[in-house]
């Protein structure tokens, strides 16, 4: 295998998450060579088959390519994953990720990325893993950036000179479909994809005003669809708007007045949704123009010297 | 049927519920002569046998006092109930649930109490069905004061000279239960009854001073047992306490800082609970000691009328 041409593939990565997993292959410039995307994260890995798995994505391109190293992001480093990596602190950057890769021993040369920790101002402990690297990929171009990356479990991810120095969770996703489909409010959801925007705007603004009260406010999903304000298909929408408005008040009371260029990551429908909902509470965002996941993958790789290394076929 | 004597049973009266239910068999001065509790809630009635689960509730009592009236409240009268009552607007005292009581066409004189209704100022619409009855009952001697129910859906209830002039909802018990069962959080969930007092007063403290930002302590509910500050048994009395303590910051918010004596009306363990984290939150609070229930359901017959006719044997 030769590492001299720029297009020829030196690295395979994968953010492994939960519910999927997205892979790369690599050029020794951080150009993607090809992708591919499957279901197989960590719920759907029976008897911790995660060789298996890994093998699956990666089999076709070792072949076609040589042995290689990967790289693996994301819930695979969890406590429920396939090895645990460890968590770094704040402020954390592409060295300190490098610097904490936990190999897996396997029959491959595999590294798990770690995650990054902090506490918050009441010490809670709060944790990312995959995040980390979609939010320093997104600040190549942009040295202080927030990044917010919408989800089960939204992250909002503070970057200076390319260092995470701030992050936080709020469980939206999580908390939305567990009142939507297990509280009195069930009774009264009827699924429907599409979101009213008007809807939407409403809890929004409810959610940003009074999401102090959001237990309180919670409870309009049902009585508003009693007294008939709102209709049972709109019911998902609404609630999607209070969690993600009381998100966007809480985050930014947090973060005070000032605070950098706001940039989402994620999937389109999320992002369309958060930035409409920024929109509503008169903050300014930008999906993320430029992609430098694989460069940032492949910066990790260089600064751990897993590139320096030839590898045989195991 | 005699109606002289004090001691004579003159109605009957239901306070109907989701879950359960309490019946009350009572004299002209509202003195209980007999009380009864199963669990024919509404969730436990199949095919609408109302009437059925009525008779089984009343029978004997009737077989010994003769035919006699019978008043409800609660969540018989909701529209998933027997028959929908009616709302009645604040501010509502005993005159305004007599005037609306709604009969039930059936075999026996049998009148269901309107529920309440208002909207805070966002114009979200809340609504209570049972807990007036209880909070009117709770106020016979103090005038001038705040009930707090605690529950599934706990309800915050101002009185002022025998009559509801605010209330706001809390889906506190609801919330709790989807979070602790249906989020990632249930992954860490060990079930223990027994909550702890220290991690009950993390939970409340927290909740209170973080309510602006609950959906992203109720992350901490997680991240604090993957770092050893809290073990799996602590989850849900730590859960219990964020939404106890955001639920009381909330209200007391809503209310501004003049508010007047608070009681608690509820099971006894709910009320420790809620006593334990007022105090946490630096306010007083009480139980309820005298419980004019009795004389609250025969206040509102009388008021109606339905104690001045004969009724027969059907």
């Amino acid at each position: 295998m030769g590492l001299s041409s720029s297009h020829s593939a030196v690295l395979v990565a994968i953010d492994w998450g939960t519910t999927n997993r997205r892979g790369y292959l690599l050029d020794t410039n951080g150009g993607t060579l090809d992708t591919c995307e499957d279901e197989l994260g960590l719920v759907n890995i029976m008897n911790k088959e995660f060789y298996e798995a890994f093998k699956l994505l990666t089999t076709s391109w070792m072949e076609e390519h040589g042995p290689m190293p990967a790289v693996l992001s994301g819930m695979v480093g969890a406590s429920t994953g396939w090895v645990e990596a460890k968590y770094c602190s704040l402020p954390a950057g592409l060295d300190d990720l490098a610097q904490n890769l936990q190999p897996v021993p396997m029959g491959s040369p595999i590294w798990i990325v770690p995650g990054v920790r902090t506490r918050d101002d009441i010490h809670t402990p709060d944790v990312i893993r995959g995040e980390e690297i979609q939010a320093i990929a997104a600040s190549t171009s942009n040295e202080n950036l927030l990044i917010v990356a919408p989800g089960t479990h939204s992250k909002w991810i503070q970057i200076k000179d390319g260092r995470i120095v701030w992050f936080t969770t709020f469980m939206t996703g999580d908390v939305h479909a567990a009142i939507l489909n297990h509280t009195v409010i069930s009774q009264l959801h009827i699924f429907n994809s599409v979101v009213s925007p008007k809807v939407f705007a409403l809890g929004v603004k409810t959610g940003y005003s009074q999401n102090a009260n959001l237990t309180h406010v919670i409870f309009g999903a049902r009585t508003r669809v009693l007294f008939k304000d709102l209709e049972p298909k709109d019911v998902s929408g609404y609630l999607s708007g209070l969690l993600i408005g009381a998100e966007i008040s809480g985050a930014l009371s947090a973060l005070g007045t000032s605070f950098p260029k706001i940039s989402l990551i994620g999937s389109e429908h999320l992002c369309a949704l958060y930035r409409k909902a920024f929109e509503l509470c008169g903050a300014d965002c930008n999906p993320v123009t430029e992609n430098a996941i694989g460069k940032t993958y492949i910066d990790i790789a260089k600064r751990a010297g897993l590139l320096e290394c030839r590898y045989e076929c195991l």
